[in-house]
C-alpha cells in the first residue's frame, strides 16, 4: 500500500503538484491523518481538518491552493467521488481467502470447479455445480446442486445459493445474501379477502372463509444474475415461479433488501439499504431506488427513474421520473402538497367554525 | 417430470381438450415453451405469446378457443392461481438433502431424532432437542439444547433455532431464519424520554437522564410455531418474555419480516416482505400484511384484516378492515383524503394572499 | 432458578410481604402460573388472571392489596419494567456455548484468544484476530484476520465479522449479524441522474448517460462497536470508506436494521427492529428510533430525540425533539395536520365547484 503521490495522481486522472514523489501509505480524513497519509479533502470544509491533522499530502478540491494550506504535495482532483473509487481500490487489499480448496468443504459429485478457485472452509457445493475460473468463495457457503457462477466472483460467509440460481461472472456477493429462494405465492380455493379488497379498492366486506388454506405455488423458475452485479448483507432474492427471477448486469443492491419472485431488474440500478420490489414487477435500466423505497408488485418503472428513500411506488412510473411520497408521486407535486399539508391546521382554522361543527365525525371514522 | 395432459387436468380437477394424451416435460411461459412444455396462459393477454412460443398445449382460460390458437390440446382452468398451485406442485422436485445424518453433523447428548430424519452437512443439534420423524434439515443449521420439531419439517440452510423454540409439523424455515432471539426490551432506571413522549405525545420536554443505562429485561419464553408455517429467508421472530412468542397454524411469512417479542399471530395469515409486528401486539385469523407494513407494540389486528403494502399501523383495528397509508387508517378514508391532498397547493393558492402571510412561519416549524 | 420471595425482592430492590420464604422455580403470567411460579401482575389489570391461576406469590403494582387477591407473599415493585429486567436475569440461563475451543474450530495463525473463551463448533477465526478474556463465541462463525473482540461479549450463531471489525467489551450480537461488509458507495464518471435530481430536487430532467458503470468506492475503515452493545439478529453494519463506522457505548440495535457506511451513532441510543440510518449520519447520544424508522444520509440527530417508529428523517433534528412522519416533522406539528388531513375531502366538498373543475387535471400529475 505505499504509493508515490505521483503514482496516485496518475491512478486517478487528476494533477499533481510539489513534491510528487513523496511516498504515502494510507489515506485518512484530514484531521486523522498522520505524516503518511494522504488526506482526502475534496472540498474547502476540509480545510481546518488539514491543519489539525499531520498529513504532508493531500487531494484536494479544485482550486484549492496546496501551499498555503501548509501541505508539501497535492492532488487536485475533478471529481471527488470518482477520485475516491480510484483511490480506495489502490489502496484495498483482497478478502483473505486462503487459495485452493479448504479441507473441510466438501464438494459435490461432478462439480465442475474452474482453474483458480478458491473455496473456504465449511463451503458445502452441490453435485454438478460450476464455479467458474478465479471465483473466490469464503467460509460456510452453500451451493445447491447444479448452480451456476462465473468467473471472478466474490461470494463470501454464509451466502446461501438455492436450486436454479445462476450468477454471471465477476458477482460480488455479501454475507448472508439468500438467492433461489421460494416466492412467497399462496391462493385459496375461493376468492380471497385480498382479492375481494384489490379489485374494489376496500369497498368490499371482508367474509370469512370456509377453507382459509393458503395453497402453495412453488417456485421453478430461479434466479439468473448478470455480470457485475454486488448484493448486499442479507438481501435476499426469491426464485420465479416459472421463469427466472432476473438481475441486470452492472446493477447494485445494498443491505437488508428484498427482490420478490419474477422481478426483472435492468442494468446498472442501485438499490439502496432494505429497499424491496414485489412479484412481477419490472424495473428499467439505471433505476435508483433510495433507502427503504418499495415498487409494488405487477408494475412497471421506466429507465432512469429516481425513487426517492422511503417512497412507496404503486403504480406504473414512466422513465426518467423522480418519484416521493406514499403513494409516490412526482417529487414537485409531493413538495408542493406537502408545504400545504402543514399549512393545513391553520387554514381550516382561518375557514372558520363551519368546519369545527364536522370533525368530531371525522375522528371516528 | 412427464405428465399427460389429462394427468395434470386430472390433479388441477380441471377439464381438458384435443390430444389428451400428449406427454408435456415441463411447464414456461407461452413465447419460452418449447414443444414438450405445458404453456401456461390463463389470460387472454397471453394469447400472442402462444403465437411466438412453440407449445402445443396450454393452460388457458375459461371461454378460450383452443384450437383457434394452434394448440393440440388444452387444460381449462376456472381459477388461474389454483391451478398454478397445483401444477407448480407437481413438477417440483424435492429441496436436495441426502437421506440420513451426515458425518459432519454433530448431535448433542440425548437428541431424539425421528424416523426418517435427515440431517445435511455442518449441522449442530443441541443436547435433548427433538426432531420429528421425515423432518429434512439442509446445511449448517444451529438447533438449540432443548428444541422441539414436528413431523416432516423443512429446515433450510443456516437456519438457528435458539433456546425454548417449538415448532409443530409441516413447518418450512428458509435460509437464515432465526427464532427466538432476546426480545427487544431494555428499561432504565428513571423515566425515559420516550415514556415521556409516549405519555404526552410529544408535548413534553424531553430531558438528559442522570442514568441512561439500559438494562435488559431478558426472555425467557421462547417462539411457539404452528403446523404448516412457513417462514422466508432472513426473517425473524423474537423470543417471549415470559410466555412464548406465538404463530398460528398455517401462517406464512415472507423473507425480511421481523415478528418481535410477545406477538400472537392468528392461523392463515399472510405477511408480505419486510413486514413487522411489534413486541406484544396480536393478530387475528387470517390477516393479511402488504409488503413493509408495520403493526405498532401493544395493539391488536382483528380477524380478516388487510393491512395494505406499507400501512403504518399504529392503534387497534377492527376485524375486517382494509387499511393504508401512515398512520393507517380504512383505504377509503385515505384514498379520498389523499385525492385531496394532491389538490390542496391549487386550493391553498385560490384561497388567496391571506395564507400566504402565514406560511413563513410555518417553513419553520 | 429457585428463589426465596425475600431474595427476589431484595435483588429487585423492592418490598416484600407474607411468606415471603416461599419458593418459586420460575415466572409466569397470572394465569397460566403454577404453584411454584411467581405471577408477574405489574398493574391492575392482571389482577382477573390471577384468580384464573394457581400462584401463590406474585409481584404487584403499587398499592395492590395482595391479601385480597389470595396470594400468601407479594412483592410490590415501583417501577414494572425495571422490576421485570432484573427478575428475567436472575431467572435467565446462560447460551449453551460448552467451555473452550472445539475441535471442529478453525484458528488461524498467531490468534490471540484470551482466558476463558469459548468458541463452538465450525467457528473459522481469522489469523492475527484477538478475541478478549471470557467472550463466548457459538456456532458457524466467521471472525476476519486481525478482527478484535473485547472480554465477555457474547457472539452467536453464524455472526460474520469482516475486515477491521473492532468490538468493545460485553458486545452481544445475535445470530446472522454481519459488521465490516463494504459500504454501499459507487459513482460514475458523469454527473449521474441522482446527483441531478437531487440538486434540482427533481426539477431537472433525467438523461441517458453515455456510460452507466457504477465504480466501487472500497471500504477501507471497519467498524468500531463501543463497551455494552447489543445488536439484533441479521442486523448489518457496513464498514466506514476511510476512518471507521461507529457505534457509541451501551447502544441497542434491534433486528434487522441496516447502519450505513460513515455512521455515527452516540452512546446509550435503542434503534428499534428495522430501523435504519443512511451513509455518513451521525446520531448524538441516548437517541431513540422506532421500529421501521429511518434516518437519511449525511444529517444530524441530537441528542435525547425520538425519532417514532416509521418516521422518515430527511433533515437535520435538533437535541430533545421528538418526530412523525414522511417527512417527519415535530409531532405535534404532524398530529394537527394529519387531523385536517382527514378532514380534507368534507372541507374541499364544502367549497364548492370552483375546486371540482380542476380535480381531473390534477389526476393526471
Amino acid at each position: 500500500m505505499a504509493h508515490t503521490i505521483q503514482d496516485i495522481a496518475q491512478a486517478l486522472g487528476a494533477e499533481c503538484f510539489g513534491a510528487t514523489d513523496l511516498v504515502v501509505t494510507g489515506a485518512a480524513q484530514p484531521s486523522d491523518a498522520g505524516p503518511d497519509d494522504l488526506a482526502l479533502a475534496m472540498s474547502p470544509a476540509y480545510a481546518p481538518g488539514l491543519a489539525k491533522g499531520q498529513a504532508r499530502a493531500a487531494v484536494l478540491w479544485p482550486g484549492a491552493d496546496w501551499q498555503a494550506l501548509g501541505l508539501k504535495a497535492a492532488i487536485i482532483a475533478p471529481r471527488a467521488r470518482l477520485a475516491m473509487a480510484r483511490l480506495t481500490q489502490m489502496l484495498d487489499t483482497p478478502h483473505a481467502i486462503d487459495d485452493g480448496i479448504h479441507p473441510t468443504a466438501i464438494i459435490g459429485q461432478g462439480a465442475d470447479i474452474g482453474a483458480g478457485v478458491a473455496i473456504g472452509p465449511f463451503c458445502v457445493i452441490g453435485a454438478g455445480a460450476r464455479i467458474g475460473a478465479g471465483t473466490r468463495i469464503a467460509s460456510h457457503v452453500t451451493i445447491n446442486p447444479g448452480v451456476v457462477l462465473g468467473a471472478d466472483c466474490l461470494i463470501l460467509d454464509g451466502v446461501r445459493l438455492l436450486r436454479r440460481v445462476r450468477l454471471g461472472d465477476r458477482v460480488m456477493l455479501h454475507p448472508g445474501v439468500v438467492l433461489g429462494g421460494d416466492g412467497f405465492s399462496f391462493v385459496t380455493t375461493e376468492t380471497s379477502n385480498v382479492e375481494r379488497a384489490r379489485s374494489t379498492l376496500g369497498a368490499a366486506d371482508m367474509v370469512v372463509p370456509t377453507d382459509a388454506t393458503q395453497h402453495r405455488i412453488h417456485s421453478l423458475g430461479g434466479v439468473v444474475i448478470g455480470d457485475d452485479v454486488e448484493i448486499g448483507s442479507n438481501t435476499t432474492v426469491d426464485a420465479g415461479t416459472i421463469r427466472a427471477t432476473m438481475i441486470g448486469r452492472g446493477t447494485k443492491i445494498d443491505n437488508l433488501c428484498h427482490i420478490g419472485h419474477n422481478v426483472i431488474i435492468g442494468q446498472d440500478c442501485l438499490l439502496a439499504g432494505q429497499s424491496a420490489v414485489a412479484g412481477s414487477a419490472v424495473l428499467g435500466d439505471r433505476v435508483v431506488m433510495g433507502g427503504k423505497s418499495g415498487v409494488a408488485d405487477n408494475i412497471t418503472i421506466g429507465d432512469d427513474c429516481v425513487l426517492t428513500g422511503a417512497s412507496v411506488n404503486l403504480s406504473n412510473v414512466p422513465a426518467g421520473r423522480v418519484m416521493m411520497g406514499y403513494p409516490a408521486t412526482k417529487i414537485d407535486v409531493q413538495v408542493s402538497a406537502y408545504k400545504a399539508f402543514r399549512r393545513l391546521p391553520r387554514i381550516l382554522r382561518d375557514l372558520g367554525p363551519r368546519q369545527k361543527s364536522v370533525s368530531k365525525q371525522d375522528e371516528s371514522d
